[in-house]
């Protein structure tokens, strides 16, 4: 069995992916090979690992039977043309990301954000802002979406004391269902945080933010492209929004001349939510878990086939 | 009964104190009487709320039965001869205390604090920082004092994923009971968070910080007597300990020349932790339920001293 891993690795978490791997497996790494072999090696693999450029995939390797994408979205992909089995990283990143947001969210309550800004100036201004900080265990907070990072999300704030409720189209779990129970909500809810996925563009509208609470928080660790970040900032400008926690942006890099960098009511985390230093111990641990499951799967198909023969 | 209410309170917090003590209460607050009063109305309180002076306090009130102080610490009595019941707020400042700690850490091990320096230069660094990131529910944490900051610590943080211990000398609860045994934990453990009460002067000591994890978080919501600063200073030089995020200092405000102010890799909270714009609220609500305690059981002795005379 070929596998061709195109996912950059350290040489100590290629030693790792390769123990985890059937042993009889014959591994290509991209960082052991020239780029004139690449082709060879895309053509030839059966396992394929990591995000090659969409170019390089027009004449799919058609011995390929199972394809690891290196992190959560594929939309780079949508006219790739493929039978085989994919699978994407999943919830690998729902731990970091939910910290993430927690983080700029408690950090934005309890003031810890701009004392990096007195600290700059050497100021001590402890008592004068003593009285300006909340707490952030009495907020009501909504959730939008139910994954795995929301789940996580939910299970820290319901610690801190949060009452927090979760939206989600289908999921019965959740508490909110359509568009417009969530609007009959927002006049009641401190904290909002966006946790949803590229399909649903601009979700979170000019209607949204006509109807959010005055003095509430609204944070995102969702994509980018489903905030309508003219009306945020315009909320944000207004005065009504107390302020915002964005893990993520319309444009990344954020251009120079967006208003979001002068307001410092605004907490940017740059796309960092996902981030770690062990992400690579976790992929390597992603990558061998899948491959080991469409394995023990394909074995059962074949020894199904066998039979089959009888 | 005569109520001196010493403490400064708002107008709307003085009416929702009144709202909550007995009808029959002869109550004076001391921003509606003039300097010259505050002795008059101090010698004839029988209940007194909040902290004079200790020089105005030097021939005790003799008819006062319950004294009332408006925060944690009472150090600047320690002279004042007082035989009725003295109450203070409690863990009135628990939840805040523990929130802001937490912001810290998460702050650091998410990068998040250093993000604002990003900002104010307009850098956008998403990417470069990434993988130097860290996940706070991965961390071995232990709390020194088992108190009620050190509780809501805990529960925040087991959310989180942390594994957690807690120190404390007699309570059974707790998980480590001595100076050696926290001394032995230390080269296994990622964080440590200081609640511990004034009295434990330089607790962590030298000793400690020889102790340390390379690489580890050093975070203090205790007193900042309890920290001993020169060495905690050293071990942040030498980069042994990652950082720290500090509510209090050995001095406060913090002299211009300490070198804390310039290290970037320490969070310096200003000792906001208590603070929030609803303290007053919080102050009405626990010195009325105190008030209200000292009453019943004062008629439960009262009852028992008219059977007496039976």
């Amino acid at each position: 069995m070929k596998i061709f891993v195109f996912a950059e690795l350290s040489g100590e978490s290629r030693s790792a992916l390769k123990k985890r791997l059937p042993k009889e497996a014959e591994i290509t790494f991209n960082s052991e090979i020239s780029k004139g072999e690449i082709k060879e090696a895309l053509k030839s693999a059966e396992i394929l690992i990591g995000n090659p450029p969409a170019d390089l995939l027009k004449d799919f390797p058609s011995g390929l039977k199972f394809w690891q994408l290196e992190n959560v979205g594929f939309e780079q992909y949508k006219d790739i043309k493929f039978k085989g089995t994919v699978a994407n990283v999943g919830d690998m990143s729902a731990i970091p990301c939910a910290e993430t947001i927690v983080s700029g969210i408690l950090g934005f309550y309890r003031g810890v954000h701009s004392m990096v800004r007195n600290q700059i100036e050497k100021r001590w201004v402890g008592e004068e802002i003593s009285n300006d900080l909340q707490i952030l265990g009495e907020k009501k907070v909504i959730i939008l979406g139910s994954g795995a990072i929301g789940e996580h999300i939910k299970k820290i704030l319901t610690a801190f004391g949060c009452e927090v409720q979760m939206t989600a189209k289908s999921d019965p779990d959740a508490d909110i269902h359509s568009f417009e129970d969530l609007l009959k909500q927002l006049p009641e809810t401190d904290l909002v945080i966006n946790t949803l996925p590229g399909n649903l563009e601009n979700y979170v509208s000019a209607d949204f933010f006509e109807a959010v609470k005055e003095g509430s928080l609204y944070a995102s660790i969702g994509r980018g492209n489903t905030t309508d970040e003219a009306a945020l900032i315009k909320t944000l400008k207004n005065g009504k929004l107390a302020g915002a926690v964005l893990d993520v942006t319309e444009k990344e890099p954020l251009p120079k001349g967006n208003k979001l960098w002068e307001m410092e009511n605004v907490i940017l985390t740059q796309h960092t939510g996902a981030g770690h230093k062990d992400r690579d111990r976790d992929k390597v641990e992603k990558f061998a878990s899948n491959i080991d499951k469409f394995l023990k799967k394909k074995k059962i198909e074949d020894e199904v086939k066998l039979s089959d023969g009888y």
